[in-house]
């Protein structure tokens, strides 16, 4: 993973953007912590609370991690039986959503839960399909900013966009009946193409099945070779995976709809220093959700590292274009590929990111035809200030400059 | 054919589990006999009553083996005219199906019956489309415990999930309208991804087109390369192609609802006994039903040998996590491939499976990392207690201990 | 292309058939002519009373060749405009259609037409969507006794099985509810798997694009690989492509109920006798409706010889089975392929073809373990009277002996 | 790109041709000028009027360049809020779009607008789904005489033909309903296959993503390798891989119904003058719409050269035949292929075409066996004057006699 910022002597206007779900959230992609990742149905208000103190006490939401998402299992046994509203789990949640939801709030962040599309949840709680209206009515009552909305046990409603479409629709209707605004983060793991569909109903949408904290490792339950027109998205799918998903559909995000590839792993223990460097940046340079999906309680000083690189994540911030393109993809005779991914910044930057998923280091040239084949020829002849957002300059901010290049990048290793 | 058994000597929890279809019944995975696989259509109350007792007379039912099946071909010509209520061939059943099903309730074992969600079943009786009440109904009054549900003649009602799940799901509504537990066996040969949307109305769906009693022979009647998205199921698939379909649907298998790799072939004769071991054993660590397809009432001492080892059944009733996973697949330059299973099991116990289909013997070594990946570091790095489980112990019990391993089990030969 | 006819010494019972669609007709596939392959568009009164009339006096009715059918292009320039009737084009049928059925009748023979299930037929004229019921009533009173309804300009209406089905159910009962038998052919080029869903509706279903009169090459205008999933049939498909795509859906055939493979191109020019041969017996064996397609007026000796095969014949009307199987196909290094079909028939008899679409003269053994695979061990070791049913015997008559064989022929070439 | 033209000394009927879509418009392929290629959103009042100047001045519109299409981005913020009437951008649009149409048909031209058949256009203004009445009432109430509509935010109103077809016939009903004749040129990037359900409601289809200004990098934007199931046309689609997605569907295409590759790039500088000349030549013979997309204001002789050969677009306005068909594709060992197209064009004349995308230049045969397959031997073995049609004759006319040949083409270089 090499990532370079590239200053253009000249100028490029940003491309405009046009908001496309309609409520006026996730301008950016959203970042913050979410509970799935690490800590799976064992969840209670100790955890949600202890990782939202920790996100303050580490500096995490003064650099935009402020949404708190409570994922799967916070449900009581069953619904209230007399008014079918659902129910938290009283043990876990003595206190109730309301007062939890509340203490986040009075910490300065913003508050997540999470249902599913179905009749029941993935963990087989209580489902929303069939009471999307008062679940998305109690939501807002309980102070809820933030849904995160998944894809189980659905009956059988998918199959065509229409079917698809319909019953997300169903949700995105009854979260903005309620007034209160609610960031309508979709999870139907690219079933029917939700970047086609889901941009005027959700900020955001999963595209792929759920992320297993591990390169690039092929597991065959997360089966498909690409994600078109894949009829099982399953799970466990490595990190190198969804990049490789997430090439073709970057085109359909914008803001107010940005492609989710699921929750951060960094931290988790799976990859390497390297391997979450990577993870991260691609993360960024995709337009990706940065939702941190570690005990936050606990991070080691490399965790801290790379999750706090105000750089890289100023590439995830920026509106001067959509997400990053893959300019070309070179399979390595040992296995594995070479890639180059480019992006246009506002402020007339740039940055190039190569990924190796090959299993020895590469020498690559990178030739500025490629890396500014969008932008034209006058770009790719232009001289540029470079920078490596991976190091920090004398200041101690990242993306220490390296130069001054023109026409490509000669000689380039990448681990 | 290779299959361990480990015993770690730290512990695991078991992964919780929730039954998907709210009938309870099929808690673990049903087991019993149906007269298709060797009968067809050449049935009769003898053929039923006599496969009963053997089932009795040789201890199988203490195993567990405890439905009795009528699959198609029971039918009279038509139905009550009258009444539309269906009739039974009254030469093969001269007493009626509730005096056959009073008998096998008689015996401590349980009745199952066979229809088709189409204008007509398989065989060319007539269907339960747009019959279900009358036909569940009828089901219940008869003592029926179990359905079969097959997709022949099925009028166009295919092709998206919905279509699918919407015919399907009449037969379980209808069923359990009834008040008696029945369980509910669809049989849809993986049209349309039943994995998705059969668990909240069905006990199991068929994942593909009829089993052929034979290894691995391709057969252009089973023309589909995978079964996420095949569009002609066909019959005739070879054993080891079911094995291969059934990888990447495993994941969706719970308690309540699994995947069906369709009845056993064990005794039929087209496969060599360590052909059919290795039939039986991956049936039951891919949790599928456990539905002797023989003549019970004449059996070999090498079939007995086979459906009785209990450590084998074992696996398969254990419900200590779902269906085991493929770990790696590898091409064997001759033709075929090898391939390693490997699955948890309740009190801190594992299940290794090797799989050979290349012509020849082949010698692997079985890294901890690939067999143990799912478990992580800790369970990689530990020792474990090993035992064959195709091999008796002293006391003549299945599964014998084989000694002690750390890191993985060095040059394991398979035939 | 070599055929073998093979009497067993021992006994096969005769699979019992169960008639699909339930009009009564079409019994065994479907015998005569049609005017599309050779004539067009270009068709008259003239060009069917001659054809009917050369059928009769060429002794083809004899074998079976009995319906006569009047393809695209009948019609006048619009419906009647008072009764939206169906009109046929005044200076081709000036006495009209019924006077023309009356004399296909009067000579002992059948009487067939062509419309679509669209706006339009492929040639343009006016459609039969929406129009079924008047269509099918004025057919009946027209004294139409067979109904090839066609796909062209379908307004959208295809995608799922259940589109398809219920756009073609609606012609079906049209014609079921006029009280004449007619033989209905549906034509939808095999989208949306027409042998899954016709079965209960038609007497033969296309399963491809149209024939091209040429043995193998590649025409980009039938451009799927295989007809599962073709979502663009096309035509121009080359004689060896259709029986390529044939292969998979030999299962779905019944009495009542056949794959359609498209008319015959024998005798049209643009294959070699030797092809023509091919092509003459591989629809024979696969139970294709044997419809001629060529200028029946005027025939060579060569084109009269293989049509008047009654061996050949009595293949396809035998209902001793199902459509052949193909038992091998194998890859050729100079392009092209070997294949092994085979296929029981009454009587205790089978039948064997191999097919080369190679450039080369080609040698290969058969394997009874093959060739009798699915009859099982008994069969693949016993001894057969072999005949070759395209020479004749001392009498004249097809299926010359040629000894006994056992185990397997030897050293077999084909051309 | 090596373009012949033959003319054969034997007659061949030119093949009848019907109308499909019934507005009597677009009998040949519509040509003329857009916005979007050069301008973008960029567009005013004189953007327009200019290019409408520019189209007389330099004699296109002699030529048969008669539609002058405004895309997208002439919208006003909102709709009328009264009435729900489209309206124009006030400032980029001063006096209206009905005074610029005037202006438009008074300097003897045709006017034409865009809109999107969803909830917003491509560009993010407000789209037409659910506003087709209205819109069309609108449009013809300017003197629109041509509407590109395309598929952006479509609410998942796609996945099946009857989905799409429905979606884009409503339109097609309110045009057709105003009673002023508007061309229909829909734009839903062939999903769901428009080649077999637009014919009967528009003029043109897209087949495809939007074009790339480049001979043929792949890009993965434009993700799918063909185009009969692609589930994400996506843009960016590089010129030749166009051509390659329109060779199977040049069948469908006939007379009032066109395949549209999309707009011409000729004159942006994507390309060298070679390949202009291979684009231009292509889309001519494929029959798609001529519609300029560089600036006319600004053109370069050799781009003038190219859109000005009168040979070129007469063999893209000729009715003898359909479009060209590709007759062989063949792998180049270094990359790319090798190309042979044939089109009958009307008065018993012929085109064919050779095709390059390898990086070096090759020299090949062209056997009139395979230029002539569809003719038949007679064809394939008479004399043929040949003319050049990218060269001129000596009174400065397109399309030089190069001499005469029979049998084939020999020794045939491509650049």
């Amino acid at each position: 993973m090499t990532m370079f910022n590239l200053k253009s002597l000249a100028y490029l206007a940003a491309l405009g953007v046009v908001a496309a779900h309609d409520n006026g959230l996730a301008i950016t992609p959203q970042m913050g912590w979410n509970t799935w990742n690490h800590f799976g149905c064992d969840i209670s208000e100790d955890t949600i609370l202890s990782a939202a103190k920790a996100l303050i006490s580490n500096n995490l939401t003064a650099l935009g991690y402020n949404y708190v998402v409570m994922d799967d299992c916070w449900h009581a046994a069953a619904r209230d039986s007399a008014t079918g509203a659902p129910v938290a789990d009283p043990e876990k949640f003595p206190n109730g959503v309301k007062d939890l939801s509340d203490k986040i709030h009075d910490m300065g962040l913003k508050f997540g839960i999470y249902s599913s599309a179905g009749k029941y949840t993935c963990g087989g709680r209580f489902g929303s399909l069939g009471f999307e209206e008062i679940d998305a009515k109690t939501y807002a009552e309980w102070g809820v900013d933030y849904l995160k909305y998944d894809n189980c046990f659905n009956e059988g409603l998918s199959g065509t966009p229409q079917i698809s479409h319909d019953r997300f629709a169903n949700m995105s209707r009854a979260l903005n009946a309620t007034g209160r605004p609610i960031l309508y983060s979709m999870c139907n793991w690219g079933e029917d193409g939700p970047w086609n569909f889901a941009p005027t109903i959700a900020n955001s949408w999963r595209i792929s099945g759920d992320i297993l904290d591990n390169f690039d490792r092929f597991d065959e339950r997360c089966p498909c070779t690409d994600i078109i027109d894949c009829k099982l998205a399953g799970f466990h799918c490595a990190m190198a995976r969804i990049i490789d998903f997430a090439a073709p559909v970057g085109q359909k995000a914008r803001s107010g709809g940005w492609n989710d590839l699921d929750m951060l792993e960094v931290g988790n223990g799976g990859m390497t220093f390297d391997e979450y460097v990577t993870h991260f940046s691609f993360w960024s340079i995709l337009k990706s959700p940065l939702i941190l999906g570690n005990d936050v309680t606990n991070m080691s000083n490399e965790t801290l590292e790379i999750i706090t690189n105000t750089a890289i994540i100023g590439l995830n911030q920026d509106l001067g274009s959509g997400p990053a393109n893959r300019m070309w993809k070179r399979t390595v005779k040992e296995g594995g590929d070479l890639q180059l991914w480019a992006m246009s910044l506002s402020n007339n930057r740039f940055v190039i990111a190569l990924l190796n998923t090959s299993p020895n280091q590469q020498t690559v040239d990178v030739d500025f035809a490629d890396a500014f084949f969008d932008q034209g020829k006058t770009y790719q002849q232009q001289a540029y200030q470079v920078s490596d957002l991976w190091q920090k300059d004398d200041s101690g901010n990242w993306g220490k400059s390296v130069g001054t290049i023109q026409g490509g990048i000669k000689n380039v290793q990448i681990a």
